[in-house]
């Protein structure tokens, strides 16, 4: 199977697990036996666990790649949309992705669905079952039509010709309010989801005939130059021989606290000590306890960019209060590990760098702060002005303004480091990267 | 006018503001016109508000000296308990440094009273006005009665001969059950607050009597051999001359978070955004903001050492959960500063030290630990092995596990300090002191 994984943008509606460059699907808070997985991961697990040689690309803006490595590993493949050209260019660029440099042939069946649903094991079978309705050709484009569970204003519902499992389509209906969407599902509509599947040659056929390209790198290269317009416009919309398959399984968006918090299997994560209350959520990813007492429809989450304590009804009012907040986001996953600010004042900043077994960072210069590293734990290779030296837990390195610099994890466990940055204007675009060659 | 504040000792029931080593009447939650202030700043302030020139002495444990110092300045008298010993040796230790340390004459009245409860402007004339009827020497001892609002359990109670402003005391009884209070309450019963004055050769004789010692110095000396024992058994029941004076001003112990939060002029402390609350209070004293939406009758407070969210009458429950908390202190108020400890891991922690202008730490060494000190603003010296160097922002130090050390502050404006601590054990009873001879 191939699939490709919408990575959507970032979201302030689950502040502050969510924030500028840390999506809704990349927190961990599902259960697993050894810990805790993301949405992202929990839905790539799934799909390999149901096809092992499944060839799985994730469609995503440039501030996810990193974010993605971390958490799904170097086996997924990523399509990286240099900017933002809704959903017809970004589903060709993968689509071209996939032949160009995975291989996939012309005849062969692509899933596109979003990466961060909340689902079941059965959602996975239907998955498999659309690429295979897909690559048996009788129609162009294959959707997953959602059994709707209430007259949803949020969805727009597609019309099918029968009542079969798998029908041909007779129209699309845009969002609808209330009333019209009972008139919908009383003449059996379904909710469109995004989830649809094709076989390769014909999306790709379809881009050649919208865009003037040769092949992905030439696609990539000229992205910023293509018109932003979405796929059901430029594809669905135009299509004649659509296919649609009902699906009845628990399919969700998580995207509020309050939708969120129904999908977790414990209603704590992390350090929490509670004591009666009710219908109560709390995430914890700080290294300090929260304590909750008699409290009663509430979600409580707390994380190094700030702490949100709400009533679970109002949770999705928060958008507007969150754009009030104006602060550098202050933990990120990256490629290659994760840092954590842990102090700010006027003319410094100190931050906690955790550098993954194997990896390195950017060989990369500042303008106008220093830099002192104090190695806490691990061992690993620091080079300055390349000078490379090797270091442990103790050892000390200053780096002054405009002095190339990086550490690098040559070992199997991790390597953590205190980075205290002193300077005027303390800012993570003020940074050069250079060619490392050693 | 000549005071005695007693300071009592560390509570968990205003976690995670209060801690092991920081009690209740330190949390800074009063709004003042530059900024807040803690109940013992309040109390300070006042008292010098309404007498200038009075001496006041806070009577309390070793572990609130820097703390007092740090909060009020060198101006207030502490006399330190060597160990915790009842009421009466405390008393004895306070009085005997006031006549020995201060100079205070035996015939001058002496007032005592705790350090923490909230009161208004009249409460501090009433103390005056106890401090004259003490001076008068028509009583041995006058005890500040406060009028009840509920027939409390909570309290003693002392029965008046007459229903006089000031009257001679008949009887005291014991906390009684609500049925007995409301008696009490209709014979013209008062709340013992353990508010009284004195003069003091009263109290100093009496010790003489009682203690075998013969001036402050030997007190102190003495300390830890004294018997426990209460001012209420050792004095106030065998003096047949005591008299009561009325009061009826606002007086309130704001010992639960209920009870604190009652007394709060704003319902938020620092950097913290509502929406949509109902008789909910917000403290939060870290650098991260705080969202609250929608919630009712709660208390939500965020500090170093933890985050607590708790519906207000639950709260008073708090202290078997608190309990259960087992971490290292991380933020304290010393007489040089403070310290927030930044990041912990296995073998290493990260603190933030500042330094007040013209303070210094001790002359110390560790045994299991090495550490380095970036410093991240101000200027000032640092000694290292008897070694002297100036310092400002951007230095490092580095310091092996048994090399003596000391940072001073010999500017006008903090010196702030990030000092990352390496070793297995990391504790703070880790520490050897030295003498800096220079």
């Amino acid at each position: 199977m191939n699939i490709i994984l919408l990575s959507g943008g970032s979201g302030k509606r689950l502040w502050p697990l969510s924030n500028d460059i840390r999506s809704k699907q990349f927190i961990k808070i599902f259960k697993t036996a050894d810990g805790y997985e993301s949405m992202a991961q929990s839905m790539y697990r799934h799909i390999l666990k149901i096809d092992s040689d499944a060839k799985v690309t994730v469609a995503t803006g440039r501030s996810q790649v990193s974010e993605i490595h971390n958490q799904l590993g170097d086996g997924v493949g990523i399509s990286v949309e240099p900017c933002r050209r809704d959903t017809f260019p970004a589903i060709a660029l993968a689509v071209s992705y996939l032949h160009d440099v995975q291989g996939v042939g012309m005849d062969e069946p692509v899933v596109v669905c979003p990466v961060d649903p909340y689902v079941e094991d059965d959602y996975f079978e239907a998955l498999k079952k659309l690429a295979d309705i897909a690559a048996d050709g009788r129609s162009n484009l294959v959707l997953m039509g959602m059994e709707p569970t209430y007259p949803s204003e949020k969805y727009g519902y597609i019309m099918p010709k029968t009542k079969d499992k798998v029908a041909e389509v007779s129209s699309f209906k845009e969002k609808p309010d209330e009333e019209t969407a009972k008139h919908y599902i009383a003449e059996g509509a379904l909710w469109n989801a995004g989830i649809f599947a094709f076989k390769l040659s014909y999306v790709l056929n379809r881009a050649h005939e919208l865009i003037d390209f040769t092949d992905y790198k030439d696609l990539y290269d000229k992205y910023e130059t293509l018109q932003k317009i979405s796929f059901d416009y430029a594809v669905v919309e135009k299509e004649p021989s659509i296919a649609v398959m009902r699906f009845s399984g628990v399919w969700k968006d998580l995207g509020t606290w309050n939708t969120l918090t129904e999908a977790m299997s414990d209603s704590t994560v992390g350090d929490v000590i509670t004591d009666k209350n009710e219908n109560v959520h709390v995430i914890n990813t700080l290294d300090i306890p929260v304590l909750v007492m008699g409290m009663k429809d509430a979600v409580i989450a707390a994380s190094h960019d700030g702490i949100l304590v709400t009533d679970k009804e109002q949770s999705s009012h928060i958008k507007p209060f969150v754009d009030m907040i104006e602060q550098p986001v202050r933990y990120a996953e990256k490629s290659w590990g994760s840092f954590t600010v842990v102090d700010v004042e006027d003319e410094s900043m100190t931050i906690k760098i955790t550098l993954n077994p194997g990896q390195q960072m950017n060989y990369h210069s500042h303008d106008r702060r220093d830099e002192v590293w104090t190695v806490v734990s691990g061992t690993g290779r620091a080079v300055v002005d390349d000078v490379s030296q090797e270091v442990k837990a103790g050892d000390v390195i200053t780096m002054h303004a405009g002095c190339r610099h990086t550490l690098i994890n040559n070992s199997d466990s991790e390597l953590q480091v205190i980075e205290v940055q002193l300077g005027k204007d303390i800012d993570v675009k003020d940074k050069h990267k250079f060619e490392l060659t050693d």
